[in-house]
């Protein structure tokens, strides 16, 4: 999906919501497989949400059908939807183009999330698709971010050399970041350094970051932002009524974002 | 497999020697299946080495029915040799604990290659599980290594950092680090800072990193050292040859290993 495409979507739907599709087994209503789960949110949120992101590591866990469950999920969403991997790739050159091969090709998201640790060559091979997008990992959510991405190295954090290095790569067209809502008051600045690339948002919701907060300090002029929700959606009920409940959140904060999207 | 285990493998077989499963359908003879060609290149190097490294990304690419092949390949290795699923993840906690289960227990591998970037709880859940190792990334091979990994933070490069907070974290019995043979004057710096983990070396052979430099710097009273060649053994020759020609390239460098190891 190319950036136009993703903004119609955003403005047309007054939400720039990303469902994370981290389905574990062990929380979703008892008698119900994966797929079918994800088909109830897909049904449930589709409305009120732009883009839908499965956690690999979900799949994984369940082996190689977990990887056919992935192929059904992508496929059900369709094409009305950004769709991103989030797998946290990175690799040496040749073996990160074929992970670019895997998530773009053979299960056709749009998107993957991409570690820059390696640097250069195990970034660039995502951005040779044609519109496909790396959304790069720059200053995450969690406690850990503060080990080593927050490191001041040559006058700035690490995470800046990354915003900045990858912005060289690749373009606002194929390239997003990864930035956590539970570093809010840095949205402000980061947006300094990359004014005009999306961002993707996690963190909102069950990690405890403030919606509003990253409306105000994150948008750029088309809107910019992916913000995540996935546990606060999946499990807002873990009753027979999971499908309403997640409806009724995403509908939520369909409608928060819609205050700031004109 | 433990430490000790993994020592008197390299003692008795004289080989630190690690090889590297990355199979590409498009380099392997015709007419051979991936699962065919992996078992044929086990049988030829078991005598000379001491662990395999499926990459992840070769398998992954072939949809579901890659990790078939990934599960049958690390069933036929065996207990003998230890395993090594290279496949960098990183995520946070709840996610990398996914991760986890899935290489250890889904899988059964001894180890996971694991991507440093988001710190602390990415890493601590592979090294919550007995006999089970995390090897994270911390001075790669390839030419991108210089774009983050060596930046100068606080006083040293960033790869420093990754060494001595990792090692705060876990034990040489459950941590070991990647650092790539092409950096081999580097090695003796980075022995200094962890002078009992053992190390992963990639780059010897196919990307030109000495064997004999690395086994001069990186040694230490265990070995401590796994160095691993994948494309130097995999495709030695191209033709029906394959195997001989495989089990002469890992002959010719556990030889080369023996000369350090007594």
């Amino acid at each position: 999906m190319d950036r136009k495409t993703l903004v119609n979507h955003i403005r047309q739907r007054r939400s720039c919501l990303c469902v994370g599709l981290d389905t574990d087994p062990s929380k979703i209503p008892a008698g119900l497989d994966v797929l079918t789960f994800n088909k109830a949110i897909i049904d449930a949120t589709r409305d009120y949400c732009v883009a839908y992101k499965p956690n690999l590591a979900f799949y994984e866990v369940l082996g190689s059908k977990g990887w056919d469950i992935l192929a059904k999920t992508v496929d059900y969403i369709g094409k009305e939807h950004f769709t991103i991997a989030d797998a946290k790739r990175g690799d040496i050159g040749n073996t990160s183009g074929y992970y670019a091969t895997t998530f773009f090709d053979t299960y056709g998201f749009d998107s993957v999330t991409v570690a820059p640790y390696m640097g250069k060559d195990s970034v660039e091979p995502f951005l040779q698709h044609d519109g496909k997008w790396a959304i790069v990992l720059a200053l995450t959510s969690n406690a850990g971010a503060f080990d080593f991405e927050t490191l001041t190295a040559e006058g700035k954090p690490v995470y800046a050399h990354v915003l900045e290095k990858c912005s060289q790569w690749g373009t606002p067209n194929n390239t997003m970041y990864v930035v956590g809502a539970t570093r809010a008051e840095l949205l402000a600045e980061i947006r300094k350094v990359v004014p005009n690339h999306f961002l993707l948002v996690p963190g909102v919701g069950a990690q405890g970051g403030s919606l509003e907060d990253v409306m105000r300090h994150g948008m750029n002029d088309d809107i910019g932002l992916l913000i995540n929700a996935s546990r606060s959606i999946l499990y807002a009920s873990s009753g027979p009524d999971f499908a309403e409940a997640a409806a009724a959140e995403a509908r939520s904060m369909q409608q928060a974002m819609a205050q700031f999207i004109s």
